[in-house]
């Protein structure tokens, strides 16, 4: 367990083979093993293997490779529709379609996208975490038929790695834990917690491509831009407002 | 991987022995190793073994004994912050303090605690969630002075389990799994898909207990009702915008 946690690394080139049934059937298992919310187990799983599918996917999810490569495309959902039918179905009243509804059910749905993740991994199967899925919900909601209730929150590719690229860096884990309370962020603190990575070859290498003063301005000025943030906040809102989930 | 996956139940009854300091290391260690949006890392977690202060988060967990019991605290945050400081820092102009980043942020806190969930569990300790987190979430922030920014998302309990109980029910995996795209629910699939669990044994039991007509009843009338889930999702909106993420 301990070695897959620590052996993880997004693959983003895949072999072209598919993934038995069987081995996925017990990776969707595995997700639906999580925790979740009361037992009410409120998301559920998309599971594409669709060539035609798999190319509207592509698209949607900014055409990275990876996505038209996997075999396999797992969009996790939040789902109170299942529960919703159940209830008006047994004369029982639902109030869940409301903002802490849409977040119990993110938990839920992610927190089962790491299991199938990790049990996908232990079988020497790669994955790749797809962020942009938040980025075209609306679209994703048309092209994979989902209905009211629900609500694509993220996305996972997996197939047989065709690379094993290095581990990434990670900031020092006194970066992430804060001991008995929150502890402030000071300068010096931010300066040590940053360090490593600044001074990474490859940080070098990118602050030259993108022709930026630093790192951080990668992130802001070319990678995830206040406009572009604010503009997917407001539609992605929007759309969850639309789904009946806030 | 698998066997640990499989294994999980959640630990409400803790013995009274504290984790080795390295074991935890590891364990946060773990959850830091998880996919996150971008390697941008933009969650933290906070680490209480306090007594005073566990006594104050049992309060606001609804005063779950586990939580009293437990050694080990953590409460995973959605936290923007430390990037905010480093990008201040480095002059560079954040965008994130608004619900995109909210939603990035908390897909890495939850992918987070799983790691660290299942780390924990595969060195032989017990967890339990606490869906709670969500419902004081405005306290929460005020007893582990949680800055504008960050937002505690959910939390994990950890300790040696003194109790093994039965694995909890969950729907058949054809409940959850839809293929290729969004497969509606018909009154068919939901009679099916619930037989199991409305037959259980302890399903008959909780019905006579709560003197309802049946078990969606018990969700809708007595555990999460409507007015509840209205009232703590505009409590919950109100705290986020508060923290800057919305």
């Amino acid at each position: 367990m301990i070695n897959t946690i620590f052996g993880h690394r997004s693959i983003r080139k895949f072999r072209n083979e598919g993934i038995d049934p069987e081995m996925l059937n017990t990776i969707l298992e595995a997700g639906s093993r999580a925790s979740n919310t009361g037992n009410m187990q409120v998301y559920s799983i998309i599971a594409t293997t669709d060539e035609g599918l798999k190319q509207e996917l592509h698209q949607l999810h900014f055409k990275q490779q990876m996505v038209l490569d996997a075999p396999v495309h797992l969009t996790f959902c939040v789902d109170i529709e299942r529960f919703n039918v159940w209830c008006k179905l047994r004369n029982a009243n639902p109030g869940y379609d409301n903002f802490l509804w849409f977040c119990n059910a993110t938990i839920d749905a992610v927190l089962a996208s790491q299991n199938c993740a990790l049990a996908a991994e232990s079988f020497g199967l790669g994955i790749c975490y797809l962020g942009t899925t938040l980025y075209n919900a609306d679209k994703i909601i048309e092209l994979l038929k989902i209905p009211k209730g629900v609500f694509p929150i993220t996305a996972v590719v997996l197939g047989y790695p065709e690379e094993i690229p290095d581990l990434t860096d990670r900031l020092p884990i006194q970066a992430i834990v804060h001991n008995q309370v929150f502890e402030p962020y000071t300068e010096t603190d931010i300066n040590s917690f940053y360090r490593e990575k600044e001074n990474l070859p490859q940080t070098h290498i990118l602050i030259q491509q993108n022709g930026t003063e630093n790192l951080a301005q990668i992130f802001t000025d070319k990678r995830y831009k206040k406009n572009d943030n604010e503009m997917f906040s407001q539609k992605l809102i929007e759309t969850i407002k639309k789904q009946g989930l806030m």
